[in-house]
């Protein structure tokens, strides 16, 4: 590998379509020197995008893929069916040692069973889990499953606690990231039977287990990594959007009531900026499929520009970091 | 029945211990007329703490139990060893018909299995579930299970709808309640093999099934009853709870940060206190356990004694709904 990043992007699969995913490309372009695209779909359309987005522009590849895979298309269909595919062909191009990562906002079900079965599982790993970065007190927590599993047994929470340790210590420099399962109490008779299996694997491992969690404070900065199965994850991850969304609209209606609450609303609006930054969900985006032979992003189905640009830079920090390799390393270290 | 309604209070279980609890007696009474309250725990601490906090009055019997149960004992340890706890003694006197309604802010699980053995199930209800009012756009939105069970199946999820759509009518007047159930996407094929066999179920029924929810829109007022498994549901109430103290949180220390934003403050305070209000869990304290054979509410157990004052009005108004009388009722007219 050269100092250079490629990063294939799957630039189809979004609810918004390819000129979000160009706009953003023309965003990472201009802030990082060594990164290059290859943005793959269907070849005129991109063609033209770029054309009229970025210009001319030698650090933009464009690979055709004639197909693109629904949302509601089912995982095994679109991996049966659409091997033209923007998904498919962007994470082949990864298989193949063309791009160092790839980015989709497409359907999470296909993105993951198409990772799988071409890029393969690091070995130890039954399963990938999706991990993301959240804004918490004192810092970042790391939490996952985010939604790549509707199930999950105690073993695989297991192995979904070991590589977040590794990613957290890896992204946040946190040496022994403290560990937690989420469950509805911190008491040990609490919750079903897969999370209290789970946490005695985890208190018997040399993980820094510290315990159950409960949803009032993932992001109270008590846990560094939060593990829970995929289901649950991902509705608490969309609870929280929503909440804090609910949140700023309230706001926003409050200082619009009347007169006084719109003079109120003068010296309120740079607070609510600064919230809003600080909050933002897009500023998130970019989660990983962890678990997998490469470096899969995947980005809201709905991102806009930013968002999507935010995956992009996420995937380039793991390009940097060697992520899969760090946690190969790493997993082969630990006893599982 | 006569007019008057006559409420059980467990008032050792909760973490803040009985001062709380008869704090809130005292407003609901001065409030309620003709609300007779039964204090349930160690008579001598109780009897001082009415002395104390609310000198005479007729309307507040003192019924002698000697056990607490804890938070982290077993539900079935609960049930088999400690019958004179001030747990069971509450929901004996609902038994016995003392009393029209119970409120406990002690341990869910034993709360629910001592409530199940004592009172019994209604018929074709296989479990209780929690069921509390959420504020959302437009209104009150009913959600359940919130950690009545860890796990449910596709049938249980059914029967929560249909306990679910009969509450929102009743309580909150709304004719066909929309059901929703909350899933990790709203398309078919999305989700574990029992929220769809539960769609499967209430697609086929005479319910007004409007299909998955996701996380993100809970609050947003796109249905009525929003239906799931007690493990996901108590994790994505906390969490909107965590979310909503984060934010405040946030906003709080932001006006705080210099002189320019304390001045900022100023005009900000009272927007922050309407959102306090609007947002405060504390007020939608007091959740339902739904299926019973009579009228148990169970209180956040941390709750101070506002929030305990809205567990005590939420049983006082299912008492003049008559709720399981009518759940049974409705559930008679429901093919199952």
């Amino acid at each position: 590998m050269t100092s250079e990043s490629i990063i294939a992007i799957d630039a189809m699969s979004g609810d918004l379509g390819a000129e979000v995913v160009v706009h953003a490309v023309r965003k990472c372009l201009d802030k990082e020197s060594d990164l290059h695209i290859i943005l793959v779909g269907k070849e005129k359309e991109l063609s033209s995008l770029v054309t009229q987005i970025i210009g001319k522009e030698s650090r933009i590849e464009i690979k055709n893929a004639t197909e693109i895979v629904n949302m509601s298309e089912l995982p095994t269909e679109a991996l049966r069916r659409k091997k033209n595919s923007s998904m498919r062909v962007a994470i082949d191009l990864l298989k193949m040692g063309n791009a160092h990562a790839c980015v989709s906002a497409g359907n999470t079900g296909a993105l993951m069973a198409t990772a799988i079965f071409v890029l393969k599982m690091l070995p130890e790993i039954d399963r990938p889990a999706i991990i993301a970065g959240l804004p918490a007190v004192g810092g970042t927590i790391h939490m996952l499953d985010l939604g790549a599993n509707t199930i999950s047994n105690e073993e695989q929470l297991f192995q979904f606690a070991l590589m977040g340790s590794i990613v957290a210590t890896d992204i946040s420099n946190i040496l022994r990231p403290r560990i937690a399962l989420l469950n509805i109490g911190v008491e040990d008779t609490k919750g079903h039977d897969t999370v209290k299996a789970a946490a005695n694997l985890l208190s018997s491992s040399s993980l820094n287990y510290v315990g159950f969690i409960e949803g009032s404070k993932i992001l109270s900065g008590k846990a560094d990594v939060i593990v829970t199965d995929g289901f649950t994850g991902n509705i608490a991850l969309k609870t929280m959007e929503g909440t804090a969304k609910h949140f700023m609209k309230f706001l926003n209606t409050s200082i619009n009531r009347d007169w006084f609450s719109k003079f109120q609303g003068i010296f309120v609006k740079p607070i609510l900026k600064r919230l809003s930054l600080e909050m933002d969900s897009r500023h998130y985006n970019g989660a990983s499929l962890v678990g997998l032979n490469g470096i899969v992003i995947k980005s809201h189905g709905d991102a806009d520009s930013y968002s999507f640009q935010r995956a992009i830079e996420t995937a380039l920090v793991e390009v940097k970091n060697q992520m899969p390799q760090q946690i190969k390393k790493l997993l082969e270290q630990e006893k599982i």
